[in-house]
């Protein structure tokens, strides 16, 4: 028997019907040109004759006398057929039944019962292509690794054929794990003898020396309220030549475009119902610390970077360099912080949601930021699976109370692909944020040409 | 604010992932022969235009600072286009991917921070039909209540055109309120004077009062275990005539048949299995005590009845006997109990998950059943909705820990539809059941011929 490593136990002991801790994740495929009607279902067939699954891919919470354990256990039968699932767009399946079938999906829980995973094979898109929604339990896996996961079944091949199965990956290859996952991070820390007190008292120490660096603590806003059980999402590609235009004519990276670009997003969307505070809104982004000219490949640095969002400012481009300015000052903080302190976020970076959920973090009152904004690391080339060319690879995380939004991103060959996940009471018309986004990145390239 | 009844509380108290406290239907349409391709969203959008809905259309569970309250609240509007949504099947659209389809969505919770309800337009069949999967949450509503909103939006007239909106019914006729709900037994009981405790009492005299007239106390099956947090759904539809014939060439009842086809069903399942136990299976049969000749009527005469399933035996003309016998013996102890008692366990058979959860009903060990079989009242007449015909119409129950599997059908016309609702990890080939019962009504067939 395993036991739940502590931080994976609270994604569980948390969850409820109206905070659902799965990550999810919807993926556009364009199928070769000599795809035929059975496609997509000969497809599913080929990974469904691979029975064979790897241990995450086996895990359950264990249950003794019907009461849930903090353990994990094995299944060494997992229904396949429940697991990878069939459905289909209503007429005239476009983008927007798209999204509302994978809002549903990503409303519901997880069966803890059986293996904490489901892919959905999504036909009926008018354009041709197919869509593949996937959900993990974040006690399995965080965003990060997810988004990597699914990586990895891809190929740069177009011909290839024998798809990868993404739950029969072969064990990573050596040199691909210079950027560790959570657990190597937490071994990291026990080896250090750290307790997860000291990692929570780190934490605040790490967030709290931030706060010094801004003008005000976060607002209030209709972002920060308990919300429903019901999820809205919405996705959208940006080519991200734009956004690297704009970062070479300010000086700025490309982290800070894509802040400054949510940033004067979220105050349109704000405005617009009559609700921008007065206050700059405060943005929490996981970040690397590490800088180009760094060859100390050893350090894992991802920081919590808390990033001032100028939300109150009108003009683009001095909005953008309030964002410059705030995560320049920030990633200094981090650097006058000891090493275990720095690992210690590190790890709760990974996780995000753990940061808003330890008890720690609730002694600090008021969360220390409005949004979550994160940039996942994603693929420079172009890639495929079964000869399907990936199209898009949307990120959906998890919103959670008092965090009514989340906005998360990855690149994907030359694109930057966007997921938002919100709250469908608190935002029903999430997908107006889209649009806010796309005006925001076009005042940039204005204010800057 | 209206507190909300014991009963109904118990549904949204003892409700969990695993125990999603919804009931569901199933409904299959033909549309009309001149329906175009719009023919399904239009229709939608015709009813998505009424914006108005009745008071249990509206009604979700309050919360106080953000923990949930023990009453009602009344939503002043109701977000229609989450509730009421649109899906399709995957290719080649047939009964199984319907089937796959409706148990995903049987299997999700819903969501208390809105009104508990959704219904859902699948289209996709290749045969042309529609499917309307609706779900109402058991503490607004019970099963037999679900069915007759959903009959009563529907007209004998195929050529009606302006459908009602389930949504806003408008009151119901004087004269149909002859089967009381379960508000107007409960008001009964509070005019009585009696409490729940008493009710509780009430129920246990009657059931244990029947116990005594049966052979062996319900045995410990395969179907009765905790379950998992997925459902499966399978259905079909029987001829009346078939089980009309059987009836008059034994002089039993409709119920007496459909019983004995489910007991012989039963039967070959467990057998298939090695799973038979040597004792009787015992269902309980929700069933109206009111004779034909009864001209009383005023009284709600429904009863909990106990029924030797006679699984234990080979022959299937003996095995009707057997059950035909045994609700015959179980009747007769409801005539000998006084009202009140006969009004209290009325007031729970209109909820039988509510005589399983009760805590009294605990007290009593091993619940004194294996199986629920509801025989639901349905339409004589062919029935329309927007000139769509509704060629049947499948009512999805309940599974609870100890009760894997729920059988409930309909009358709809000329037919009998069965709804079979089990725990997908119980019983993951529950289609089974459908061929087993319709061997168990050939043999009967064969056997009174």
């Amino acid at each position: 028997m395993e036991f739940i490593a502590p931080l994976d136990a609270l994604f569980l002991l948390l969850e409820s019907r109206e905070h659902p801790m799965h990550v999810g994740s919807l993926q556009l495929f364009e199928p070769p040109e000599d795809a035929g009607q059975e496609y997509l279902r000969e497809f599913r067939d080929t990974l469904l004759a691979d029975r064979t699954c790897r241990p995450t891919f086996r895990k359950r919470p264990a249950t003794w006398l019907g009461a849930p354990q903090l353990a994990w256990t094995q299944d060494t039968e997992v229904d396949l057929d429940y697991h990878v699932k069939r459905s289909a767009l209503p007429a005239p399946g476009r983008i927007g039944q798209l999204l509302d079938h994978a809002s549903t999906l990503h409303s519901a829980l997880l069966d803890r019962h059986r293996p904490m995973w489901e892919m959905h094979f999504v036909e009926g898109l008018a354009d041709g292509r197919f869509a593949l929604y996937s959900k993990m339990h974040h006690s399995l896996i965080d965003g990060v690794s997810a988004q990597r996961l699914l990586r990895r079944t891809l190929t740069t091949d177009p011909f290839a054929t024998e798809p990868k199965t993404p739950w029969n990956l072969p064990r990573k290859p050596r040199q691909e794990t210079q950027h560790k996952g959570r657990s190597g991070l937490l071994g990291g820390l026990a080896a250090a003898g750290e307790s997860t007190a000291a990692l929570m008292k780190a934490t605040r120490t790490g967030l709290l020396q931030q706060q010094l660096t801004l003008p005000f603590e976060a607002p209030r806003t209709m972002l920060n309220v308990p919300i429903g059980g019901a999820r809205t999402c919405a996705v959208r590609t940006w080519s991200m030549d734009r956004i690297k235009q704009v970062k070479k004519a300010t000086g700025t990276t490309v982290n800070d475009v894509v802040l400054a670009m949510s940033a004067g997003a979220l105050r349109a969307y704000l405005l617009e119902r009559d609700a921008l505070p007065d206050k700059p809104l405060i943005a929490m982004v996981p970040m690397s610390l590490r800088d180009a000219d760094d060859t100390d490949s050893q350090g894992v640095k991802i920081a919590a970077l808390l990033c001032n969002l100028g939300t109150d400012v009108a003009d683009p481009m001095q909005r953008l360099r309030t964002v410059s300015e705030s995560t320049r000052r920030n990633k200094e903080v981090y650097r006058s912080l000891n090493s275990t302190q720095t690992l210690a976020v590190a790890a709760l970076m990974l996780s995000p949601m753990a940061a808003i959920l330890l008890p720690g973090f609730a002694a600090m009152g008021t969360p220390p930021f409005n949004i979550v904004i994160s940039n996942v690391p994603g693929a420079r080339e172009p890639l495929y699976w079964n000869g399907s060319r990936l199209d898009a690879s949307y990120p959906l995380s998890i919103p959670l109370d008092g965090q009514a939004v989340n906005i998360t991103l990855t690149s994907n060959g030359d694109n930057l692909d966007f997921g938002l996940v919100g709250c469908r009471r608190t935002l029903p018309d999430l997908h107006r944020l889209l649009d806010h986004l796309e005006d925001s990145l076009t005042a940039l390239e204005d204010a800057s040409a």
